[in-house]
């Protein structure tokens, strides 16, 4: 079979789509912008909710949900909100199409009084709600997260990446006090991280953007950043501390136990889809898509190899035991017994699908008491004896996890480096990966550093080592050391 | 406390909004004709689609997701669909906003080339990825499910009934025959039955719809129908079989074993977030709402009742290992401890929120070794002694199933009867409930009745009784006795 995949070092950006057609994970929709997330894809999206979901529920969160459209005016009563949504807005103006010779239009006589925006994201709609739920201290904590269909007008969009229309959780909570909100917005970034890393087997560098790179509305943003294969930065999940603004745009108070009315503290916070494209480009490699054990739908998949019916009655009946033993391990297993396709095909396509372990099993092997399992990480093949070949996929599985994770640790710590001169920051920059270098604080020597380089500060650390020393750029004084990287 | 909730028979449509306000399952949202969907009525949603989704997976159906905008030009491609959907859609026309003074204003600038719809449904959107997908017969069947969110302008709207934004499930399969398609509706039809019957404990009555009330762009639409308390009928689900007409609108056609290439059969079916309003009004009485265990977030709540620091914590002793016991038993028990309200409140809050079970427990309780069970269906109050609680509380919860379908069922078949004449027919219909009669299959006899009576025909029985006769209103030749109700 002709190789499908075209190689990283090729052409990065074909690999990446080449990936995801061959994995069958989404089509690009006659909607510009917008996806078809196809059976393998939404899997994989089921599994990573799953876990979220029960990370958000052992954390106190419910789940509820809000309308997909936001009156125009609400948009407007948060500033900073409006400008940062205005200009990537689906809007909705009409209620009804009408039939003409050939086709339909839209209907002049079913405009609306006022245009909906469909939800870019969901701060406004959920803080009118807020208003009506909470009077007193009693109400408070609201901790709520909300799955959800949102759409953001991009010009230059990217299969998960970046689409118009995106799948997404966005949690919204309201707080009595500043101290707990800010504890909130750094608990679920905690629970980002520990999903990426531990989930995803994605390494991820925590810590607060820069005021030009903050949602619109909030106080500090926390984000979550993972390096991809190609030196460019991801930002991979974002925590925000809104402050009182939410509250005071849609005037949300309550009476404390002092019986002082005040305005509420606000948090949101929200990972996507894009998490796909994350996981995609954190394992993968010339072969396609490389999935970790954790998140894989189809963790184990059983080949039988025959050459007529009665090998095959034989290969089966040697491997469905094991089948059922693993399923029992709370394995998740398949056997491919397709008839119309080869042994190879299939190897291909499993490849192709990132399936963690392939086990094949041909009549030699029930001679040998034998089975052949297949790494799709390292993609070593070994031949193991059916005695305690459960307990040994099972342990196996739990293996590539780790290997995964530290094989991407090491990659990335292989590309973050210390630099301490802008002329130095200017060559190795362009190597990609994750740089720490001092920067002054202001706007203007990281738009200057963006302009000059195409690399933006993606963080500045919380607890990392904060030694003072000078913006590489200005000279002026740098409380400590924040991360550049160029960025998706 | 002032009761909440008005009488079913001094206001039903009232009753209906206090049932859904004082059980926190909903509020009417500031975009007219949506709603947002609080945690309670959420997680009620999340047991409903986790039940659904199982039982989808079960017959062989992979979720995925398909975009949200349907380009107009897809809607026009199938005739009857267009003209069944034109008059109910969310168009959005332009992709930004620009701030002017004290606001924002859509920019003209931005209009699209060609307008969006808002899906009301998706069989184009994905009919048009079908192409793409299927070529030969062993691409088919497909069989794919999506959960997502649908809009339809809707004038007159109800909380859960009809809103214009609701949550649902649609099925959209292809096959290589008719005969398989037709089973495929079949099957999904038994689906929702059984889903209904077993886990909403709420009894319906299967058939097809007439061409008046078939799906737009369906060959037939099967429907389960289920009775509600005021003598009305819900169309709860529906499932139809589109012959080739989706193919034949989208070409898509596959080459058959025997060479040729042919249309693709379709089906597609759902469910939605009316499913709620259903449960509501089958189960609920004039205290609020009544969940059925199975898909009840909270099935047992465990009140203690304590006058002081020492009785709390005696109480609590006595009240954990229970809890504990029940958890190990899968039962969903919650432990209200709240500190700021009294036993009375928590009472009353727990009735309308409909928790199946409510376990009091008091000093009086720790000393005879007992428990207060509180059945929230009979409103019955036991003494029970707690050797054996878990066991006799988790049987409990299968008989309050099994009773709230008996009483449901007893209900539904005490208001359906068969009528002969047209002047009994008209009477009868006033009191609500089913009325199987004979009806001559045309449109006009059936446009007849409705106007004269705002009876429709719900369904014509599949396998029911077929005794021919002769039509009510015309005399004419009848195959088969068919179902009246005013309805939803």
């Amino acid at each position: 079979m002709a190789k499908r995949i075209t190689n990283r070092k090729d052409d990065y950006s074909q690999w990446y789509l080449d990936v995801v057609k061959e994995a069958k994970l989404a089509d690009h929709s006659p909607v510009r912008g917008s996806m078809v997330i196809r059976p393998n894809g939404f899997a994989l999206w089921e599994n990573m909710k799953g876990a979220l979901d029960q990370m958000f529920k052992d954390t106190g969160h419910e789940n509820a949900y809000f309308p997909l459209f936001i009156p125009k005016s609400f948009l407007s009563k948060e500033a900073q909100h409006v400008e940062g949504f205005a200009k990537e807005c689906a809007v909705v103006t009409h209620s009804r199409l009408k039939s003409v010779d050939g086709g339909v239009e839209v209907d002049p006589e079913s405009k609306l009084e006022e245009e909906l925006i469909v939800r870019p994201t969901s701060e406004t709609i959920i803080w009118d709600s807020y208003r009506n739920w909470i009077q007193s201290y009693r109400d408070l904590p609201i901790l709520i997260n909300q799955w959800a269909n949102v759409v953001r007008w991009e010009m230059r969009t990217r299969l998960f990446l970046r689409t118009m229309e995106f799948l997404w959780q966005e949690g919204h909570t309201a707080h009595s006090s500043e101290k707990e909100a800010v504890e909130e917005t750094r608990r679920m970034l905690d629970v980002y991280k520990t999903f990426a890393q531990d989930f995803m087997a994605m390494p991820v560098k925590t810590g607060v953007k820069t005021a030009s790179e903050r949602f619109a509305g909030a106080v500090d943003t926390y984000c979550i950043e993972a390096m991809m294969q190609d030196g460019k930065a991801l930002q991979a999940g974002t925590s925000h501390f809104l402050g009182q603004n939410f509250a005071k745009a849609f005037d949300v108070k309550f009476q404390d136990t002092d019986g002082e009315h005040k305005y509420v503290w606000a948090t949101s916070w929200g990972v996507s889809t894009r998490l796909i494209g994350g996981l995609i480009m954190t394992h993968s490699d010339d072969q396609g898509l490389v999935l970790p054990p954790k998140l894989a739908p189809t963790q184990v998949v059983v080949v039988p190899i025959y050459r007529n019916d009665d090998q095959r009655t034989e290969v089966l009946d040697y491997a469905n035991p094991l089948i059922k033993e693993l399923k029992d391990k709370g394995v998740s297993v398949k056997l491919d017994d397709r008839e119309n396709q080869q042994p190879g095909y299939k190897f291909a396509e499993h490849e192709a699908a990132g399936i963690p372990l392939r086990v094949a099993v041909g009549p030699r092997d029930v001679k040998n008491g034998n089975l052949e399992l297949a790494r799709r990480d390292t993609l070593d093949k070994n031949i193991i004896s059916k005695d305690g070949a459960a307990e040994h996929i099972s342990d196996l599985l739990e293996t590539i996890q780790t290997d995964l994770f530290n094989a991407a640790q090491e990659r990335t710590e292989n590309v973050t480096r210390d630099v301490e001169s802008y002329d130095h920051f200017k060559e190795q920059i362009e190597d990609g990966g994750f740089i720490y270098a001092h920067w002054d604080g202001t706007d203007e020597t990281e738009a200057k550093i963006k302009e000059e380089t195409k690399a933006t500060i993606r963080l500045i650390p919380i607890n990392g080592e904060s030694e003072p020393g000078k913006c590489m750029v200005t000279g002026k004084e740098s409380v400590q050391k924040v991360l550049f990287a160029r960025s998706y």
